[in-house]
């Protein structure tokens, strides 16, 4: 694993091809993608959306959408977050560690494999901040998440 | 939105006609409503309960309740968690902003409105904190809460 | 309730007769058990494992499951936590106190106990750590846990 300078992360999006989603317009103005405090970043909750924000993965893990899927979309989600991250702090090179990740994975009573699902956001993020990228993770199996999206990623970052 | 100054809380309370529920001893005696550390305050799930610690709203939505209950119930939930912020800070003129409200909303596996149940927590927070009031969010549809209760929300704040 | 100083915590749990369990090796290198930012460890999630790592609780709650099974299963969800803790800061005297706790327990739609079966993880926080394990807390019914796991618990510690 390469850990990238904490001063490489955009120049390390060039070189991996990664393009952030556009932010969207929040549908409430008083719904924050971010919220800081002292040195941490908290980021709400991401679904997976493409790069103009239509969601890409709809229903439910092990039923509709198998576990390849389900990393694509953990993979869209934590893509989702960064570009919220990009929007508040200006520039990724600002973000010293990735502190925790949460995936909540809308799944079917018999799917058992959300690690697996969740692997997608860990990687994205191991490949993209290198060591700064390992981070504590929860990963559970849940009834519904909004929209009927497949899954949700919040996050925690601590940053300059 | 109007932006209360950070020592006028406890007044915008009384201008939005807003009473915080009394307090209900919690069920067991280590089980602390909220814990501080550093400028953080955590405060445990709560959920819609009245004045006096009744359980509003049963059951989960999509099922049982329509959407503007659920609204009801995210505002009650808010409410529940600012009683125990008073309790644990004396004034809510100390809480300096919003950083994270989470929703864990019990919700029929066809029932994708969470967001909108959770702005019934956001609007009332917004509305007592003004911009200092805006916080990262999670909305999700879990299997069941405690005591079959429409839904929990739980927060982080910054406080002095 | 006797409250152990903070430099007595790794006394204590021979006091009790705790032995936590071997950390099992994450199986992806990057995924860490532990991660530290400030004064705060945020622990990932941990299921109910023996001493060995090997599942002890599978099933959800009020279906395969009984309270009691359940609250044994949040009391080893939180000896994993605590293992982890340990393998990161050397010692679990170095926690100065538990603040938050969640419990994310698979439930049948019908279960509406989780706030018992989290006792489980309460109690041994308190029993281990006196008043500084006293903690916010969510318990929630969630629809799956990864490998089928009746629960998995996270924490947030503050540390020296």
């Amino acid at each position: 694993m390469s850990a990238p300078g904490q001063e490489r992360i955009e120049a390390r999006l060039v070189e991996l091809g990664i393009t952030l989603p556009q932010r969207r317009t929040p549908s409430i103005a008083h719904l924050v993608k971010t919220a800081r405090t002292g040195d941490l970043l908290f980021v709400s909750g991401h679904g997976p959306r493409d790069q103009v924000g239509e969601i890409v993965h709809k229903g439910k893990l092990g039923a509709e959408l198998t576990t390849a899927e389900g990393q694509d979309a953990a993979r869209l989600c934590v893509l989702g977050c960064l570009s919220s991250v990009r929007d508040a702090l200006g520039s990724l090179d600002r973000v010293r560690r990735v502190v925790k990740a949460t995936g909540y994975i809308a799944s079917d009573p018999g799917f058992f494999e959300q690690p697996q699902v969740m692997n997608g956001a860990s990687d994205t993020l191991i490949d993209i901040f290198g060591e700064h990228g390992q981070h504590s993770r929860v990963a559970i199996g849940v009834a519904v998440i909004p929209h009927n999206m497949a899954m949700e990623v919040e996050m925690i970052l601590e940053v300059d």
